[in-house]
């Protein structure tokens, strides 16, 4: 049997004019700015006028940790919003805008898969509604004002080499990681060294995917530190003045964008930070917009459940006042097969034993989720090579946890296929069990919020931090800081520091190479190894496929 | 008597739904892509289906050389459309998108002003539709291509001392003009020195606004030399593999923008290329659409008219193929007294003496556009304290030179004040006195192409260029690039290449600094004194001023 690729299966898609999507949420279409005819963002005076309804319910999908085999988050948190709907209930999904840049590198990514789809792909992979393009503007104009602030006169009297901010663009461009600017005489400034980050590692993406509304983003824009003075006295982006023209650059882009799945229900995709640097998981304001709107709301958060559910529950929840009703961890079979120690090659041959093995990452998952004081259902997202005794395997583990293992083939069959799911979820989250708390408290000192991290979700048994880094926390601390949680920026590929040790490792040391602070974004980053800021293209970029085709479509982008 | 702002008016605007813009035009709802309700693009398929329907007719409305007293060629240009749909006939008007980045510098630039101006304008002013954005992109694509072949080994021998190609970015960002990449190592690559150009300044948007289709961009994108080999073989952009991806990048940006006048009448605001290094006006896919829809399509192009109106005529009409049936000059009495030797402060004062004596500028670009065997009409854009003995002394001088000037009055009052201006422009565009020829053919040599723009248009006595500046042009002449016409690069404020040499100067050289290849686009920049391709921000820059008021309505970009 063959299947249809993803791209050809969302050109057949009968794609419903957006302003019948949004009439399924009750946006009338004067409050639903259009972008094209199949994509619309959501407007303020409509936000505005549904915050005194009552929330619906949140459930987030998350993952094992990621392996080469592919575990389909979003294809889930798709299929599981159709099913949902599949099964007479009012709900939509809240995901994330991807990034530009990458996709002229490897193959860009699809909204989903298979027959769990959000469209227009394409152009959610190029430009969609520009917020990125927006945020890379606002972020250039604060770039700008600050090298020109010095260059008249430096009345701030900023050190030079303690500029914060660096520049972005939404390309993967490594010659611009590290860079000298100002060069060339007295007309073009001071020269001093600095680089550009890929623009969904910038400050403001977070900042806009934190802010409960506009007066919130202007705020934490005027919070941003964007340097230092020679006595260590930060500078802060309203100091400059750039907060209130970066508000009005942003204005549009923190509306949240509408489009629909391949079965027509509604979605939001808005906003994307980075799940390292940044805590990886769509907007405040889509998040809490939907909410108003439907009885289930669907969300994802970044890379597996050890960065991004945890980030999702300390971080937004935390400071949006959200909270899930249920978290749906994604496993496939052969994930699991990759954590239990076979090679990508192998993946096709049936290997119970190495299922077995590998369910102890899951296991570790189910745990930690449970420890935020939420209900947890298994997603195993089959794969058309999975076999029978393989699925049991995975479900028999969860049963031995305390948890229900659901098998869901909306890859294959749309929300037909997760049905199944969507009723178990339904039946958790109006269980009413859930009793979210976040792991540690806002007072809780900043080197123990990072151990309770590393310790209660890594299982490892120390940090490892130099004095330096120990001093910098605890000036943060004085100077008001101490409140803000922790974002831990680690390989996503391991519950420890090294990407090779998969399945469920113990006994590791996280060491804490840097601290930063994001005060506008209002979390302390806490890097644990290489952290690439600013992506590289390969050998053979996917750029070079890329092109129209005679029919005017796009070829060699997914 | 008080007047109000242009964004006080701008925002009393009875904005029309954009459908019904549209239909005006014959364009059916499907066949526009709408962002949000006051803007949209018109599909390319509208635009195929309308290719065998006769062409309108074009005017052009350019200008004498600007001086701080404001001329009002955009303003006239709306106001004349205006006027023409006032009068009965069915008129459009095509105009340029502005730049982002300068209005975050100075007050940003309005579309028209008073009551002859194009809305929505904040939105004019901020991202638009998102094309300089989508240029942007496509041009940051190839740059990060070009030094990620470097890097992966250089197959094509590309000199890293001879990479033409820099980077841009849309915001006044003088720290970036010179730069040094690729520090910090193996894994960023060789380092090297280059620098960004702000968007307007690339080559993208020049050959955004000259093809003809998708197909036509994608051959000239690839066209773009962007560096050479040691033995100074070009490289071109499609040896690099980047104009295919480009082109999907810019496949939107090229479809043209419809937007409204404040009497709801129809204009494309469509490309902006500089004037200087580049041709100055809007896409030529814009105009020639327009001139499928309407029977007069007026437009404008940069700057005076011998920059601007040359280039439209030599450049734009040449390669388009399409021709002006009749071109307004528009000229101020304000503007006539400064050629005339009044300073600014001066110019409340009634001067008839200096309007006569600054008469002369605007006599030359009267012989100058009548060279192209064009019909001249002047409009003297009316300001309130104009008086009636110098808008006299304006009209009697055209007079005797054989065209007609007529008062204007469209700022103030719109179509109402562009009546007389309107019909007289249909007067002469229909009496078919029009012969239209670019002033040098596509086989003189390049070198005499400069000399007849010089002596013919500037009045100059001779063009300077060093022995290395004509081999170079005879270079390109034996490499097949003779036949491009030339794209002068010099300042706007007088026809000599010195800003203060007001009125109309004889007898100056025009000394070439350097020439430079626009493959791509399709012309040789002839660089004639100092341009700036990467503006700075000035010590108080408008951003900080600019931010949302209580009403949620922009302040400060106006």
């Amino acid at each position: 049997m063959s299947y249809k690729s993803d791209i050809e299966i969302a050109r057949e898609a009968n794609k419903k004019p957006i302003q019948e999507i949004g009439a399924k949420l009750g946006i009338a279409s004067e409050d639903l700015l259009p972008y094209g005819h199949d994509k619309a963002k959501v407007s303020q005076n409509f936000i505005n006028s549904v915050q005194d309804r009552v929330d619906g319910k949140l459930i987030l999908v998350t993952a094992i940790n990621p392996t080469p085999a592919g575990e389909g988050k979003t294809t889930t948190t798709v299929g599981l919003g159709d099913g949902l709907n599949r099964i007479g209930k009012n709900a939509m999904i809240c995901i994330r805008e991807a990034s530009l840049g990458p996709n002229f590198g490897m193959k860009g990514g699809a909204a989903g898969g298979g027959y769990a789809q959000v469209v227009p792909m394409e152009e959610m992979n190029l430009h969609f509604t520009g917020d990125f393009h927006a945020i890379t503007s606002a972020h250039s104009l604060l770039s700008a004002m600050i090298d020109n602030h010095i260059y008249w006169g430096n009345e701030l009297e900023i050190d030079e080499r303690r500029v914060a901010w660096r520049r972005v663009v939404d390309m993967n461009d490594r010659a611009l990681r590290d860079i000298v600017v100002s060069l060339g005489g007295v007309s073009n400034g001071f020269p001093r060294q600095t680089g550009f980050d890929i623009t969904v590692a910038s400050e403001v993406m977070a900042i806009l995917c934190l802010a409960n509304d506009l007066e919130d983003l202007q705020k934490r824009l005027g919070d941003i530190i964007v340097a230092y003075t020679r006595e260590r006295k930060p500078i802060y982006c309203r100091d400059i003045g750039a907060d209130g023209a970066m508000t009005v650059l942003l204005k549009d882009a923190m509306q949240p964008n509408l489009v629909q799945t391949l079965e027509n229900n509604p979605a939001f995709v808005h906003g994307g930070p980075f799940a390292n640097i940044a805590h990886g998981c769509n907007s405040v304001i889509a998040t809490k917009t939907a909410l108003k709107l439907c009885d289930y709301v669907v969300t994802e958060a970044g890379f597996g459940a050890d960065l991004g559910a945890e980030k999702f529950m300390n971080i937004k929840c935390r400071k949006a006042g959200i909270a899930p009703s249920a978290v749906v961890i994604v496993a496939t079979v052969r994930a699991m097969k990759m954590n239990g120690g076979v090679e990508k090659a192998d993946l096709g041959a049936e290997n119970v034993e190495a299922v077995v093995n590998g369910c102890a990452n899951l296991g570790r998952h189910i745990e930690n989720v449970k420890s935020f004081g939420v209900p947890v259902v298994v997603a195993i997202n089959h794969f058309v090579t999975d076999t029978d005794a393989e699925v049991q395997a995975v479900k028999d583990y969860c049963a031995e946890h305390g948890v229900e293992a659901v098998l869901s083939r909306h890859w294959e069959l749309g929300s037909e296929g997760s049905e199944d799911l969507a009723r178990k979820v339904v039946e958790v989250a109006d269980a009413g069990t859930a009793n979210f708390a976040p792991i540690y408290p806002d007072d809780m000192p900043l080197f123990e919020k990072i151990e309770t991290i590393a310790k209660r979700i890594y299982r490892a048994d120390e940090v490892l931090a130099d004095a330096k880094i120990r001093n910098q926390l605890k000036d943060w601390e004085a100077a008001g800081y101490g409140n803000l949680p922790v974002c831990m920026a680690k390989t996503q590929y391991s519950f420890s520091t090294d990407p090779a040790l998969r399945g469920a490792p113990v006994g590791h040391s996280v060491p804490v190479r840097e601290v930063r602070l994001s005060a506008g974004a209002g979390f302390i980053v806490v890097v644990c190894g290489e952290i690439m800021t600013m992506p590289g293209l390969p050998r053979k970029p996917a750029a070079e496929s890329i092109c129209l085709n005679a029919e005017g479509q796009i070829e060699g982008l997914f």
